[in-house]
């Protein structure tokens, strides 16, 4: 069963996700070739098998991540099996709902998109525009990474043969759980950590009306916020919805924990989630079948092993959902790495170990503290998701904010335009931020939550003051 | 090379350090039987070898590890081979030294001791006294571990056979690198952090005198501190002295990176440890065979999986070496796991699934809180041994707080005395270091660095209303 077939190779990508895809692409376009792409699931998969069920069904894909599949040509292809969400949809528990828009300008949207359409329009572009550039494999798994010789061991899953392969590089998109990230870790002086949520999360279905109508507001992200808990749902293009409950895993009530009966479940979604609960026919069995997943924030430092090895996407920082910026922080990092390598290589097409020494570098430095500011983000937000959104005061303060970015337009920018509707560097959204919400705190103190009574020149010099131009 | 031989096994520990040692030997001396324990290191260690010379040879044993070595019955043969240090010589770069006492009491010490003599002291105790309860296997590696139906897989390091084996519990003391720990950290929901210190560390040696004699003083821990790096020494039995220096890895000057050539190593020594470098005729032979080592904090949580598993000591919790606390904090996980052990078990000398559980869910709230704060505490003291000791302010408070100590014994303990000479929870020095610290910038204030004119009133208002009794 263990083979010794060893192969040279010039770029392997392990993880043929969209952060590898999209790689995969950029470098082949610009004409790169001996790429070759491993994937551990097979090339269909069976979405009725549990194991492929209901895991992060639903992206919603930004700014950020659009660039990245401009640069790569794609973006038309994808822009057709997207549906644009203008703002949030806040379900209060008695039925109620209010529209909160992202942004001043009704024209800025996010695109709520399905991962797997996704991920076979971007291979399927591949396969077609690369020749014989980007080789993809299906079914086989990585093991056994060894720097040293820059090898690693591939698995069939189906016939468990293995052979070795050596490589001049090896990037590892290989998700949360990265085996070429695990080998790293054993480095010496390898920084690592993971963190859980104490939430986890199980996604449901409201599926389509007659005629793949719509049975919610079609253009929006829909939040039921309740305080401790929250549930979300996404558009899909055939009509129905892709619900997502993040919920504590533990605990007497309200948890997975204590939903340990179909009863339970029945009588939980039916008194706090009514509305929904009315459009989910399904509820009780998909609640069954789908897996509770966990939530989990992983950092690490380097990225890179000299010119060996570089991670992108969730495989160098996964974090939390709650941003909706997972994807597009791991398109900005392949984006920054493709420019990284194009640069230092100089007009090359081929390997060389100080050009891709020199980019490796200069991208680990780059990306690692913008992965660090939206991976810190992406934690609050869930607070402001699932808690404040319903709050008054928070309600208000948004509607301020929305007054100021009209008023200034280019002057006064929301956090939230900065993530998701510009390519900002996160860090930089992020200092800008904890700017804007002490010019709200301020002008907010004596306005008694009416609009009319916020005072403009104030707001003038403020922001004057502290945002500069 | 594969076998399938699978054994059945009631306590399986992995690794015969000072931690899985005492464990086994406190467990047997109260009649648990049938107790394995596995090292990967051979029986007789040939310290002429490069992977085995000069990593933490000396230890600083201090109160908490002597009570456990009190309870294992193994203490008097320990202090034969022990040095007592009564303080700290600080060797200033003009060869002038200054000793700092530990305690305000003479009588307090902490003990030199040779990790390798105690290692052996603790087996050889262990293989008298438990009949054939405890087994000991050396050169075996532990592998594959799975706690599904708690197996793991054991190399034979030379012959490279392997086999199988299944255990009722899994003790993981297999220290900062633990292939128990490992598994874990796969494990959903596994808190992991790895963290390196941009410093490492050599040991170094100043041999003994003529006829045994100790070339620098007997009783004490010498210092070089210089900044932002330090040389420490300790005490051996044979009259010398294991020396070790922390020094950055990386920088244009002063690293282990820059130190490149004979000659400059040399150079170095004679400039900044003069009269270190005057007993130090193996320096360039030393500095050259022995390894660099890198300094890390390892946190983790849970610490256990069920009753199928277990981590102490470094496993659990490896911290920098610079509070001493080590090896200390090791013995004290394994105290601590033992009592609850038994006291959950309630006289059964038997593997209970409930009983283990449960003393292990006890044990892991005990510890974790102590150990996150010696963590923290062992990265602070560094900052005070190479940097602060040299301090005239930093010097003067300890002057102070010694005065304290001797005229308000038992209401203000110095935080060194709490963690060094006292079994109080680390966590609640923690706290009580933080007051301390208070209390002594507000009296050195306005005292001008003479100890007369220490306010004794105002400290004795001051420690009535900060520290209570």
């Amino acid at each position: 069963m263990i083979s010794t077939v060893a192969m040279n190779e010039s770029i392997s990508i392990i993880g043929a996700g969209l952060a590898g895809s999209a790689l995969s692409v950029l470098l082949s376009n610009h004409g790169f070739s001996n790429i070759n792409v491993y994937e551990k699931r097979p090339r269909e998969t069976d979405q009725t098998l549990p194991q492929n069920r209901a895991r992060s069904i639903n992206l919603a894909l930004s700014d950020r991540g659009i660039k990245t599949l401009k640069a790569a040509g794609v973006i038309d292809e994808i822009e057709k099996i997207a549906i644009p969400m203008k703002g949030r949809m806040i379900h209060s528990i008695d039925s109620k709902t209010n529209f909160q828009p992202y942004s001043s300008n009704s024209d800025k949207h996010l695109l709520s998109v399905s991962r797997q359409l996704l991920n076979e329009k971007m291979r399927d572009y591949a396969e077609r525009k690369s020749g014989d550039r980007i080789k993809f494999h299906y079914d086989v798994s990585c093991r056994d990474v060894n720097f040293r010789d820059n090898s690693f061991t591939l698995v069939n899953n189906e016939t468990k043969e293995s052979k070795r392969i050596t490589t001049n590089t090896l990037v590892g998109s290989d998700g949360a759980f990265s085996a070429v990230r695990q080998a790293m870790t054993r480095q010496d002086r390898q920084e690592y950590s993971q963190s859980f949520l104490e939430h986890g999360y199980k996604e449901l279905c409201i599926p389509a009306g007659p005629n793949g109508t719509f049975l919610l507001e079609r253009e929006c992200l829909h939040i039921w916020p309740r305080g401790a808990y929250m549930m979300i749902a996404l558009p899909n293009i055939d009509g129905s919805f892709t619900c997502t409950l993040f919920f504590p895993f533990e605990g007497e009530t309200n948890s997975f924990a204590a939903l340990n009966s179909r009863e339970k479940v029945d009588n939980f979604f039916k008194t706090i989630f009514p509305d929904a609960y009315a459009v989910m026919p399904t509820l009780l069995d998909d609640f069954d079948a789908n897996p509770t997943s966990s939530l989990v924030t992983v950092k690490t430092y380097p990225w890179s092993v000299g010119s060996k090895a570089v991670l992108i996407g969730d495989a160098a920082h996964a974090i939390v959902p709650f941003y909706g910026q997972g994807m597009n922080a791991a398109f900005e990092d392949v984006l920054d790495l493709y420019q990284c390598i194009i640069e230092e290589s100089k007009g090359s097409v081929e390997f060389s170990n100080e050009a891709f020494t020199a980019a490796y570098r200069r991208y680990q430095i780059n990306r690692k503290k913008n992965s660090d500011a939206i991976a810190e983000m992406a934690v609050e937000n869930f607070i402001e998701m699932r808690d404040k959104v319903a709050d008054e005061m928070f309600v208000f303060k948004k509607k301020v904010e929305h007054l100021l970015e009209e008023k200034f337009q280019l002057r006064y920018i929301s956090r939230y335009e900065l993530i998701s509707f510009s390519t900002t560097p996160y860090s930089e959204a992020q200092r800008i931020g904890l700017i804007n919400q002490q010019i709200l705190s301020e002008l907010v103190k004596e306005a008694n939550f009416d609009i009319n009574k916020i005072d403009l020149t104030k707001a003038d010099n403020l922001i004057k003051q502290l945002l500069g131009k």
